[in-house]
């Protein structure tokens, strides 16, 4: 039986923190053995929003992309591509738009959560307002059957399959399957304030970092606000750094730490280089295979360019069947 | 010097009648040996309102292509090419409508118009919205300084400049010049009933008809609705037919007609033929000449296909400057 095709992107934002690991790299990562999986990068998504500063584009897709390399997508079972190198992702996002009511993106509740939320941008553009219509030409375009998304991004992938249908209603065809979720858990990661890890708080442990930046940033990450004294109890469920023990320790250790800091048997600092141990760890081999890769200067250039010409076979092939159902 | 570039574009519509040919085509064909002309089938435009209906495009495309080469456009001259063979279009496209606000384009007056006078069709669409963005592509892709607009136009290619400018600015750049309007007078010629001329009133003259088709249309025309019987005495400026006299017969030909209809001396049916015969006359060779190409059953697909390669090194050179402009 053939694979299920997946297909999914990534805005580039530069090097990746953990949350974005635990929260999509990781789930890639496990879902490239069971599917055909496409991953790519959305750069043209940046540009709905960050058309006016694009500088940081480029360097920001080659950094994240060594992440997705380093840490464990491989090339030879997925591919990895860049969505600005296949212009048929253009071809089709206008062809899509032609069919699209306007209606459906302005009810979009993204759009109008963003409009309404964000002031430092102008987001009044007309590719702002068709992102949806983009999305969906992006998945389509390779007859993904499967989109990993969670649960609030539900709306997006229904607007994609309303796209898909209306497309084969329109010309009386099969040419797009109606892509399905693969719902995914994505936990929410806390950073090192004790909000959620963004790149924007700076307060954000990157995958990419050394171990000594790793550890001086735990040192300093909050912990349970209660405890204020070393001989006060504390609560590892009211304690930030214990969000990443969660994810970090063998749960034997985590069920020895808990009553330990319940019972001030244990301070924060020492508990702290606990977790600083196993976290970086863990991370070690793959920092080591990203310092490596990277030497090479051109490793990601050259990878985008053999797989994007993968996925423009793919791409194309979609699209003859695209202008033979439409006729042009 | 350089020559300045043009760029022009027509929705196949189909084989063109004489009213085309007065308002647009004989424009062209003028302007051919003055500018370094691009002429386009605007086949993905067609799609902002035929959406639901496409299987006529192609069909039409090549007709209507016919009738510009038989009729005078030299591809030697010019370069004749398909929208949707240039891929180039639907990336710029792409790219422009990231940073071209919602209210530019709500504001056209033609989408208000249409939005409010077409019923038979759901024009609400994204792509419908957008069609000034995709209209600015088409132009501003080949770096064109002028283009040929009537009044009524100026709007559009006001829209145009205002992203080719925004363009500019945002990136810091030159990339694109703000093409001028190459004004144009375009008779409005009215069909055989008196309306304007339109396919749609199935009230008019094709380029491509035959001799005997057009001078039984015209046997058929209106004139001077007042003038009942042939005694009447009847006016030219109120003839219908009259409006052709004046685009076929030479000066004095008409300078004799006018008197003779005023005192009765001449009667309808004498001087439809008269305007039958110039009519004719002008077109036989145009006529021949199409029948001709048209044996060629590939010759509108290959021209298409080599011109379009030429307009895609074009846009491919401008593309690569609109990249480094974004650095993506
Ligand atoms: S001891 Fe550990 S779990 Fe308890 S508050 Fe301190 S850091 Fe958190
Ligand atoms: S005589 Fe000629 S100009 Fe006069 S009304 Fe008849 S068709 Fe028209």
């Amino acid at each position: 039986m053939q694979k299920q095709r997946v297909v999914s992107g990534m805005r580039p934002t530069g090097r990746l923190h953990i949350g974005h690991y635990h929260g999509v790299l990781e789930n890639w990562i496990k879902i490239q053995e069971q599917f055909d999986c496409f991953f790519f990068v959305a750069d043209w998504h940046s540009l709905t929003t960050e058309y006016a500063e694009t500088s940081g584009i480029k360097g920001s897709a080659r950094e994240m992309v060594l992440d997705w390399v380093a840490f464990g997508l491989d090339p030879s079972k997925c591919v990895v591509f860049e969505q600005s190198q296949v212009v048929q992702h253009a071809e089709l996002n206008l062809i899509l738009g032609m069919i699209t009511p306007v209606s459906w993106l302005e009810r979009n509740p993204t759009y109008k959560e963003m409009l309404d939320n964000i002031e430092q941008r102008d987001l009044s553009t007309f590719g702002f307002l068709g992102y949806p219509v983009l999305m969906a030409a992006d998945i389509i375009l390779y007859k993904s059957t499967r989109v990993p998304v969670g649960h609030d991004q539900l709306p997006h992938l229904e607007i994609t399959r309303e796209i898909a249908r209306r497309f084969n209603h329109l010309y009386d065809c099969q040419v797009f399957p109606e892509p399905e979720a693969l719902l995914t858990e994505t936990p929410k990661l806390l950073g090192l304030d004790g909000r959620k890890m963004s790149k924007s708080y700076n307060n954000s442990i990157y995958l990419s970092e050394t171990a000594e930046e790793t550890a001086a940033k735990i040192k300093g990450m909050v912990t349970d606000t209660q405890r204020v004294r070393r001989a006060d109890p504390g609560d590892p469920e009211q304690c930030v750094a214990f969000n990443l023990h969660r994810i970090y320790l063998p749960q034997d250790k985590q069920d020895e730490i808990i009553p330990a800091c319940k019972n001030a048997e244990i301070g924060c600092v020492d508990c702290k280089k606990i977790l600083t141990q196993y976290l970086n760890e863990r991370l070690a081999p793959f920092r080591a295979r990203r310092e490596e890769i990277a030497q090479d200067a051109s490793f990601v250039d050259d990878l985008l360019a053999e797989s994007s010409r993968k996925a423009a076979q793919v791409a194309s092939q979609t699209m003859q069947e695209v202008r033979a159902a439409l006729r042009v």
